[in-house]
Order: structure tokens, then sequence, then C-alpha cells
């Protein structure tokens, strides 16, 4: 394996102009040269990394950075404990991290906005301004793009689709037929969005098709994962609302109705007709029954399995999936039941010695 | 996001030439005028929906739709309790609605039969008649295609395949090599079929690689989900049987043998060398080890763990998985068990109370 | 269905000279004639079958093999329980079979070294001698390939990669921009490597996309499977180590560290920054929560979840998992559950009983 990193580049400024660039308060060697940008574990003497979360704190003990970005109310415990560090004092340290990180990365520029003579184009779609499509990219009759999208290598977009503007469709992506995109959205590589949903009627000794007769609708500012798949509806669409992010491998089935601003993990499965209010959290491989509704702003932690409505703000854990709290108490007394067999163990003893030893009192009564 | 739903077609029928169409019942004003058709809940005024179970009679409460198709049974019933509905009755209403349902969607027609001239076809590779090759498409060596296949752009097909007639494989569908797939199989967007198993030798500190050199058979009816993938055997071939519907997303291990008409919900995955009788049914991520076998019409519950042979006709749920009535009564005997332990601690102090009276008493006996 | 198989051939060799070719010892006809090379469960009589682990030597009862490749410690035992099979001892009977399979099986050769004219080759892209490029396949800018690499139909491959030596990229493999692939690493069709992370930070209601500026390691000998994702990492790579095989479906998320010749099951998905030691295999479906460390040597059983660092060697299973012995431990206890519920209710009784009897013995007492 080569040495290099490829996303990184060489780039050279002082803690006291990294400082200035986010507004920071500096504590320590202003002159320090800085010469790269890492998380705490990675980070070397010459790097800035940053703490965000009070519980990461610790993980600076063994942190080898030259400069650290912090909360400006860990400044001082921080320089306390590890005087070497050049410490700068902020309000959002993930932000002003953000803010420095492509100093040191190789950021890669706009896609050029150009037409490859190897896609295919219907002579029936219509492109908006500034569009890119890339070679071996197939888009389909009556298909209509807004302005600035971008269609990469390999995408293959069915007839009758409507993408709204900046719309990114990463390498192999596949639309099938009719299916609506809304501005921003982000569809990354080999995900499919549209086939069939899963319908059969049982006839006679085999299962015969359903046709699939409904469409998707992703609306604006949706992210969708790699290899992530979004059936199209029976009936009516399949809806993934307005801010909702789908983690790589997540299926979601006909006809769900997915509200706006989820966030669901990696390999998640909602089954058919399931539906979401809006600010619903997955975890990852969690699974969702059909007909099931998650309640707005409620959370489902990783490879639970949910066979109920989950009540709006609710958490939800454990298979089946119940109340957190709920669930903990189970988990917490299935770890007592060894030690309540014992318990009934030595219970069953005792009470068979008393049963003996009143047996004998009242024996002797009866004799005396 | 735009308000078009871009799966719907404008159309207008009677209540009266509806009911005639599916050959039913027709109660109420035969004149209404239908021009959409949806499900219960998103139907308005002016559509037809149907029911067709009798679980499902309760969503026709806040149901709004004008039109109701409905088991001849169940007519008199809804009529008294929802007076406003026209209501027809048939015999098997989800196939009736399935009926009238096209004249309200948008039903793209059968793709053009044309070789796109962007598509690489090798000289030695031949196609039956009436096929349609997509742009991007890829038909290597040796393969052979049936009449009436649809290649859709983006598919691979490896040297030596052999597709019976009326295929569908959809985008950037791949077939490694020497895949034989039967008539009318579909196979879904960015399925991959006939990758190498899974199989290494660990030697010497490293795994080498088993050589896959078995096939993968796809028989007659076989529908394949997007994303899904199916190994290629080590030995022999992995099989598919007659009429088996996979989901999204499933994973089919190498040498696993599933039989006909099986049903495996998304993200399901068998194990290696894993098998099936006819009429399996597998709920969504359920997980199948290797070498075993479920038998013919078993069920499995969805994102259940199955370790042991299941029989014939059974059904299994939970993780591991066990017959439904065991683990049902499994999971309510837990959730007794914080009463358990209640019970528990009140009995030991009864006990203990027990003892100390009794042993006043002896002393007493022996004063006495 | 086709009755042919595609991926056999047909060979004819005498058990005598099989036995010869893999240095075998020979019980039996020398001269009996193997026509073909099959699994235990599949093999006809003039098949040959292997047997490679002892508890694998009962399936033999019901086996139609004319011979039967052996460990030299079990010929005679096999011999006299079955002598109707010509055996053959050696010291590695997986091993010997591979040997003898390929006579039997059709085997592709070496994918001819040439370049297509319908590839997309950028002008900056620098190709190694001997390479493969496929029809539709996509080679972005500053791409470098080493000698002999495959480039299938329909792989995309972004600007910046860098791969090593004998490198193969099946059909329709997307890596994105600046992933780097070690020498003779193996990724099968439909995988996507370096999509961005799934980072966002919630602000003023909606999610904001956080840069994933990191990229994506593939060390040296590993192999991906189909439909696999690996994530870039936010600030660092997200690294797979040498010799690791990833399955069909396996997520792995931004910023893991997976070690060296790790092995993870189908399904598999490893939350963002979690990390391996070398040697650790997972179990298909298995889930592991972020920021999680599987020491080196460590085993986690199928559809277990993960929420501890694993230590070294251990092997834990469940949800949520835990040590192996603990665990089954757990299990066969909770199944004494309903058991134990019986006992309780039993002990209930006794203990009223002698409540009552001792008070009547304390009122005798009284009024004694």
């Amino acid at each position: 394996m080569t040495e290099q990193q490829l996303h990184r580049v060489k780039a050279q400024h002082t803690a006291g102009q990294l400082g200035q660039m986010i507004d920071g308060t500096l504590f320590g060697n202003a002159d320090k040269l800085v010469t790269g940008a890492n998380a705490i574990e990675s980070a070397g003497p010459d790097d800035i990394t940053f703490v965000a979360e009070d519980r990461h704190l610790t993980r600076l003990k063994n942190c080898n950075a030259g400069v650290v970005l912090l909360c400006a109310d860990h400044t001082k415990l921080v320089m306390e404990s590890n005087p070497n560090f050049v410490v700068i004092g902020v309000k959002d340290p993930q932000l002003a991290f953000q803010t420095i990180l492509p100093l040191y990365r190789k950021v890669r520029g706009r896609q050029a906005r150009e037409i490859s003579p190897a896609a295919y184009i219907s002579p029936s779609a219509k492109l908006g301004k500034d569009c890119y499509v890339g070679p071996g990219a197939s888009i389909g009759d009556d298909v209509v793009l807004g302005d600035n999208c971008e269609v990469h290598p390999g995408v293959v977009i069915g007839p009758g689709c409507r993408l709204g503007r900046d719309v990114v469709l990463y390498p192999n992506v596949v639309l099938y037929h009719d299916v609506e995109v809304g501005d921003r959205a982000i569809i990354h590589a080999g995900a499919v969005i549209g086939a069939d949903g899963f319908g059969y009627r049982y006839e006679e000794g085999r299962f015969e098709k359903v046709a699939q007769l409904g469409s998707v609708q992703i609306h604006v500012d949706v992210e969708i994962g790699a290899c992530a798949t979004v059936d199209r509806g029976a009936i009516g669409p399949t809806v993934i609302g307005a801010g909702t992010k789908l983690d790589n491998l997540v299926q979601v089935a006909h006809n769900c109705q997915i509200g706006r601003h989820n966030v669901f993990a990696a390999q998640v499965g909602m089954a058919g007709s399931s539906s979401t209010g809006d600010y619903v959290r997955l975890g990852g491989q969690a699974g969702i029954k059909d007909h099931i509704h998650l309640g707005t702003g409620c959370m489902v932690g990783a490879a639970s399995g949910v066979h109920r409505d989950v009540p709006a703000g609710e958490t939800w854990i454990g298979f089946p999936a119940s109340p957190e709290q709920e669930q903990k108490r189970l988990v917490f007394t299935l770890k007592r039941v060894p030690e309540m067999r014992e318990d009934l163990r030595e219970l069953k003893k005792q009470v068979a010695m008393l049963t003996q030893q009143l047996a004998s009192l009242q024996e002797m009564k009866a004799a005396g």
C-alpha cells in the first residue's frame, strides 16, 4: 500500500492565523506552525484537532495534537491538565474545525458543466442550464432536469422522470420511470429509486405480480445513501419528505410515507405502507413492520424491530421494540434470573425444612 | 416539490360504468362521477377505493372516498354504517381494483424493441427475436438470449450466460459469466447474480480464495429485487426455484438451493448451502444459518435468526428462532420476570419470618 | 428451465489418474471412470466428492458418489462402513478436490487485455501495462492504474483514484474520487467505495451536511463483495486492512479502521469510527456500534449487536452481545423461567399454608 494519503494537501498556517479565521481566543504560542488537521486519535504534534462534546474531553489524554479547538468553557480545564497544547476557544468547535479542515484537504471543485458525447439523451428530454451529464449516462424520453443538475457516469433516468434544480445523481444511480426528485436532492452511487414494490397475489399455487402503478416522490434536500432502495407505490406514490437523510443500503418499501427531516442509519428496513412523522431517527439495521406509524420526533434504537405504532417523541429499543425505560428494566431484570433461580432453590429447601419442623411441632402438640 | 403526481392521469367514469367493467353489484348513485382511484387513506370524494380484507373494514371510518369496492358479504354492513358511500360488491375487491386502477394511472407501454447503437454486443452473442437492448448495456461472448427479452441501459451480461424468453433485466443488473435465467424472470436494477461465493482457506496467517466454479440457475417466473445478490456456487450451481420472489437487498450465498414459489422479504440473508422446500416465506431481515433446511410451506418471522432446520409447515420466530407458540409463551413469561422478582422478595421475607416464629415456638416448647 | 448446467464440462479420468494428480493413496478400483466432481449430496455414481471435516463424515451415509477424497485417518473407517466407495486418502481433501474440480468445470480464462473503444478514459489518466477496460467503463481525471488491472464494463473510477497492480473491479463498481486500492484487491459488482459518510449537523430545524473530506484506503489482497458500501472518512481515511474480506452488502461507515485479515460475512454493518484489530471475524448481519473497538482475533456471532469493546480473542454473541459462555448461560436460564414461575406459584401456596398452620399453633399456644 502506498503511504501517501490522497485526500491531504501540504499547507502551513500559524495557530494565530487559524484562530483569527474562526474568531477564536488563543492561549499559548500564536506562532506555532500547523501543517495538518486531524481527528483526536490521529493528530500529530503539528496538527490541529477539536473536541466538540464534553464526553470526548477525556480522549485528549493521549492526544498528540499541537493545537486544540475547544468550547470557550473548556479551555481553562484543558490548559491546566495539558499545558503543552496551544488552545483556541470558540463557540462551536466542530463548525470552526470544518472551516479550517479544507485548508489541509484536497477539495474537489464543482464538476465541469458539460454533456458527455458518450451519454445517451432522449431527443424528448429537457435539460436545464448548466447541467453535467457523464459518459455512459442514459436519460429517457420526456425527462425534465432543472438547472445545474449533475448526472454522473452510468446513471440511468427512466422515461418521464422530473428533477428539480441542483440535483446530484452519483454514478450508476437508477431512477425508474416517472420518479420525481426535488431541488438539491443528492442520491449516492448504486441507489435504485422506483423499482416495483414487492406485491403479489397468491393464485392457484403461484404468486401473481400486482402491478405497481404508483411512483416515488423524493422531496427537496433529501440525501439517499449508496445502494439504498426506494420502491414505487402500488397505487399512490412512495414519499420521502423534505430534508430527510437515508444512509447506505436502506430499504423503503412501496407506499411508505416518510416525513420531513428524518434520519435513517444504514441498513434500516421500512416495510410496506409504514409511515413516519417529522424528525424521526432510526438506528442502523432497525426494521419497521408494515402499516406502522412512527410519531414525530420519535427515535428507534439500532437493530430494533418495531411491531407497533411508536408515539411521538418516544425512544424505543429492542426486539420486539418497546419504550427505552421499559426495555432497559427488562434487560436488567433478565440478567438477574440466574440469581433468582438460586434464590428459588434456596427458598424451596427452607420451606421444605419449615414444613417438616412444623409437622413435628404439630405432632408433638398432638402427642402432648 | 412540484404538486403534480406523475403517475396519475385525468379520467372520468361513472360508478355504474366501473361496476359493469368488473361485474359488480352497485348500491347507490350509479351516475356518481369517479375521477381517481386511491388507497383508503388518501382517497378523496371523487375517488374509488377498495377493502380486500375484513380487518381493514374499520379503516373505512375516516375514509373520504366516494365509491368503495367490497366483498359481496360486506356491502350491507358498510352501507348501514357509511350511508354516503356508493358501494360496489364483487367477489375479489383487490382484483377488481386492479382492473380499474390502470384507467387512472399512467401505464408505461412495452419498451420499444430496438437494439441501441450505444450498446456493446459481442459478435458471438445470439439474440432472439424482438429483444430490447438499451444504451450502455454490455452483452458478453457466447451469450444466448431468448425472444422478447429486455436488457435495460447499463446491464452487464457476462460471457456464456443463457437467458430464456421474455426475461427483463432492469438497468445496471449484472450477471457474471455462465449464469442461466429462465423464461419470464424479472431482475431489478442493481441486482448482482453470480459473483464469487465467499469462500476462503486459512493458510499461514492469511485467507486464500477458494475458486468458485459453480454457477447460478434462476428458474422460470422468478423475480429478484433491486440490489439483491445471489452468489455463484463453489462446486455446483446456486439455484432459485421457479416462481420464487426475492425482495430488494436479499443475499443468497453460494450453494443455496431455494425451492419453488418462495417469498423472501427485503434484506433477508441466506448463508451458504442453506436450502428451502417450496412455498417458504421469510419476513424482512430474517437470517438463515449455513447448511440449514427450511421445510416446504414453513414461515419465518421478520428479523428472526434461524439456527436449526425448520420442519415443513411450521412458523418460527425470534432470535434464536423457535416455533411461534413457544416463542410467544417465552416472551410472555419473560415479561412476568419483574413481577416474579417482587414475589420472590416477598416470599423470602415471609419465610424468614416463619423461620423465626417457628424457632421461638420451638424454644418455648423446649422451655415449656 | 434448461437442464444443462453451464458450469460443467464433459471430462473423463480414472480414479487412479486422479489419485496420482493429488499424490493420494487409492483404495479400490483404480480403473473406475470419473466423469464429474460434485458436493456430497449431489454427487452421482460416476462422480468424485470429498469430506474435509470429521463432522461431515456422517453425510456420507446417503452419498452416491463413486470416489471419495478423505483425510488419510478416515479412509479405514469409511471403507468399512461404505465398501462401495473407491477411496483416496490425502493430507488435505479440500485442497485436493480443488485441484481436481477444474478438470470438470468450465473455467473462464483471463479476460483479454484490451481497452474497449466504448470505454471513457480521461486523457490525464495513466494506465499500467496489460490492463483490461470494458465497454461503458469510465476512468476519471488523474487516475493511476497499475499493471494488469481489470476494469469491467460499467465501472466508474472517480478522479484522482490510485490503483495498484492486478486489481480487479467487476462490472458497475463505483469508486468515488481519490480512493486508493492496493495490489491484487478484488471488488465485486455494484460495490460503492468512497461515497460521503453519513454526517450532519442539526441546525435550526434541519440537518446540514458535514463535508466528508477524508478518503478510503483499500489495502492489498482485500476482497469486497457485491453491493457492499465503504464510505469515505470525514477527516481522515476509512481503512480496510490488508487481506481483509468483506462479503456482499456489508456496510462500513466513515472513519472505520478495519485491521488486516478480517472476515465479515454478508450484511454486516460497522457504524462510524468503529475499528478492529487483525483476524477479526464477524457473522452475517452483525452490527457494530460507532466508536467501538473489536480486539485482534475476536469473533462476533451472526446477527449479534455489539455495544461495547470486545477484548482480543473473545467470542461474543447475542443482542446486546456479550461473551459466548455468558450469553449461552443466559439463554439457557431464560428458558427455565416458565418452570421457575410454576415453582414460585407452588412455593407461595406452601408458605401461605405454613403461615396459617403456624398461626393456629401460636393461637393454641396462647390459648394453652
